[in-house]
């Protein structure tokens, strides 16, 4: 099945293509952690070494299976490079600056299909976990016992913003300059990462 | 075209349906204000006193239009109840009160088709705006000059809490009780609604 290649990307596109429809599958079903470059490999029908050889690491083959339009590693670097106290300002803005840039289109349409289907979704919030809030929590080192719950609370405020900015479009969110935004925000996302969450569930009124 | 009827809906089912289409598009193109019951009804090809009589008001025909599970005028006077200060802990216990009821299922099924449908998405927001953040904005008597914006943060943060609890099933914000997240996001829409925000867009970090 090999096929003459021009371009300088390695392998047949085929094999490639085969590897990230499997490490989709199998990202989606068994999450990134337990699923292995080796049955991907046997899930492609592939040497376990090609996979390797095409895609280096098992999270370089989950950004290219997502099709996702910047490095993950280093969106967390300039999330968390302010440490602690920068970084609900520096989130915002981060994810904005993606956002209003020609990329943010693909996040849009990603959003939209994940919103639509259910294995989209899984893949989505598998990729969100493993190579971005896992990260932001480690790298800020919160406390472990409530780091998953800030996140989470972190991913309702940016996910609801990205859903009126950029879908829903509603005014003034939708054409506010980002920095307006940033300062509007931040102080809510701040409190989310670092500030003192009631979780009794005793809340007056 | 008539036929007879047997249950205790007045009218005549194709009518009733005629009119809800041609009211679904007069206010997503032109918006609420603008669609008036008369134009409503020449779209439908139906006489305007027929409007008015299988529907009473332009509330409740955008109400039928949109199959909305609750009466938005219930729901707001929940949510202002209490007065200004009250309103971010009523506002996020009335929404998880309806969502995690039976009916919250029209809701998010409304959400999936309005994020990859660009017209239900403009009834939507149509329907936001104008029938309930339009009615808690003056029940709250927030200042004229910021409370479209402090309305659009709201959405950023409540359409949030929605996509990650319901859409995303991001944990652990999915099986929380509601009271916990009361409590724990409470504070935050508080802010949206009455606290300073920063608009100067001159935030440090």
């Amino acid at each position: 099945m090999k096929r003459s290649r021009s371009g300088r990307r390695p392998g047949n596109p085929d094999t490639r293509e085969s590897i990230l429809a499997a490490a989709r599958n199998l990202f989606a079903e068994r999450g990134f952690d337990a699923a292995t470059m080796r049955a991907i490999g046997a899930e492609a029908e592939v040497d376990p070494a090609l996979v390797h050889h095409y895609f280096g690491t098992k999270e370089k083959l989950f950004i290219a299976a997502m099709q996702f339009p910047v490095d993950p590693q280093q969106l967390v670097a300039e999330v968390t490079a302010g440490g602690r106290d920068e970084a609900g300002a520096r989130l915002v803005r981060t994810f904005l600056s993606i956002w209003d840039s020609p990329v943010g289109a693909i996040g849009a349409s990603l959003l939209r299909s994940a919103v639509s289907n259910e294995w989209t979704l899984k893949l989505l919030r598998e990729f969100l976990t493993t190579q971005i809030l896992r990260r932001v929590l480690a790298e800020l080192q919160l406390d472990p016992a409530q780091a998953q719950l800030r996140a989470s609370l972190v991913v309702s405020q940016i996910g609801g913003l990205a859903f009126a900015r950029y879908i829903l479009k509603l005014e003034p969110i939708a054409s506010l300059p980002s920095e307006q935004l940033v300062g509007m925000i931040a102080p809510n996302v701040q409190r989310y990462l670092t500030g003192e969450l009631d979780t009794s569930g005793s809340a007056a009124a």
